[in-house]
């Protein structure tokens, strides 16, 4: 992705049990924004009040597995076997008219994010503590003992991985986390290089 | 300055007539913030309304000589006769106590900034339109024709020096303005490189 592309990706990552999707809600939830959620796509089942379309497109692992092979992917992980991915034409045809696109994903998936579009805005949700973490893993009673003993051991390989993002939100509050993305967002918007072209046009009107 | 210095330094300029003192103003005037305002020193007489030690330090010119030639300053600009400067020792001490220190300054004196502390963040208000840089300029019936006019050619100079800067925020109204600085702040302070030290200590507690 160039910085003339008009729209903006932001990538928001960070480990397994730290909270993702509820800061995105949150965010999503405050007024005045233009974001557009990029839905993904899984193949695990949906957990109790999930909705076709909306938390994710649930699809067979055919299905997925296909998506891949057509290279139809813009990102994808396994996990606990199941995969998690990003349906590539979406994005991009969101980012062309201009949007602001978000992503809440895996931090595998946001490694290959990074290389395909280093120009994209990445955010690692941290937890405040370890111990926090740690809690949150296991009091997620929807899946069985082994699930947890590996998103455990995920979540310690991912939290090293943070040095690679361009923010670190650490999730204390929710509604905190959501509003500091809200203020990376405006802020990238004011960075220099997004806003000279423009700002030079406004110059010629003289 | 480096990033390890605890605080944070924060320059706001922009072109002769932009309204930075009024964004300045504005940014203050927020609730929950925790900036400290470095005040100028000046030689040019206080306009109405003006309290010395708030607006500005008014000092003579031979005061603010003695500062330059005792190499007290941080940066310096001269214009229409009168020197505007920032005291070094105040700026040092603030970020030292891990202080958020705002400058609002003259795009010369950012410039001399940049050169001694690349690490500040450098923050250029921008005008709507040059129409409206011109209506303001001309507006300010405070100083003489040949005053206005000598501002007037500044502004067009200082104008075409954004590219340096790291944002541009366009005063399209003052509380738009503050509310994008205050933004960028957050913004900057979960900034990875700001935070990763912080984060590896919360890492260590297991």
């Amino acid at each position: 992705m160039k910085l003339d592309l008009k729209g903006l990706l932001i990538v928001i990552s960070g480990p397994s049990g730290v909270g993702k999707g509820t800061v995105r809600s949150a965010l999503f939830n405050m007024s005045g924004h233009d974001l557009v959620y990029s839905i993904s796509m899984t193949t695990r089942k949906p957990r109790e009040g999930e909705v076709n379309g909306r938390e994710y497109y649930f699809v067979s692992k055919e299905e997925f597995q296909k998506y891949i092979q057509e290279d139809k992917m813009l990102e994808y992980a396994e996990f606990v076997n199941n995969y998690y991915g990003t349906p590539r034409d979406k994005v991009m045809e969101l980012l062309e008219q201009g949007k602001e696109v978000v992503l809440e994903i895996e931090v595998q998936g946001a490694e290959i994010v990074r290389e395909k579009m280093p120009e994209a805005i990445f955010i690692f949700i941290a937890p405040p503590s370890m111990q926090d973490l740690y809690k949150r893993l296991l009091s997620r009673g929807t899946e069985p003992q082994e699930v947890i003993a590996e998103r455990v051991q995920k979540a310690q390989r991912e939290i090293k991985l943070a040095y690679l993002y361009d923010y670190i939100v650490v999730n204390d509050t929710v509604e905190n986390a959501a509003d500091k993305i809200m203020a990376i967002i405006r802020a990238e918007h004011a960075k220099v290089e997004r806003t000279i072209h423009q700002y030079k046009e406004m110059l010629e009107v003289k």
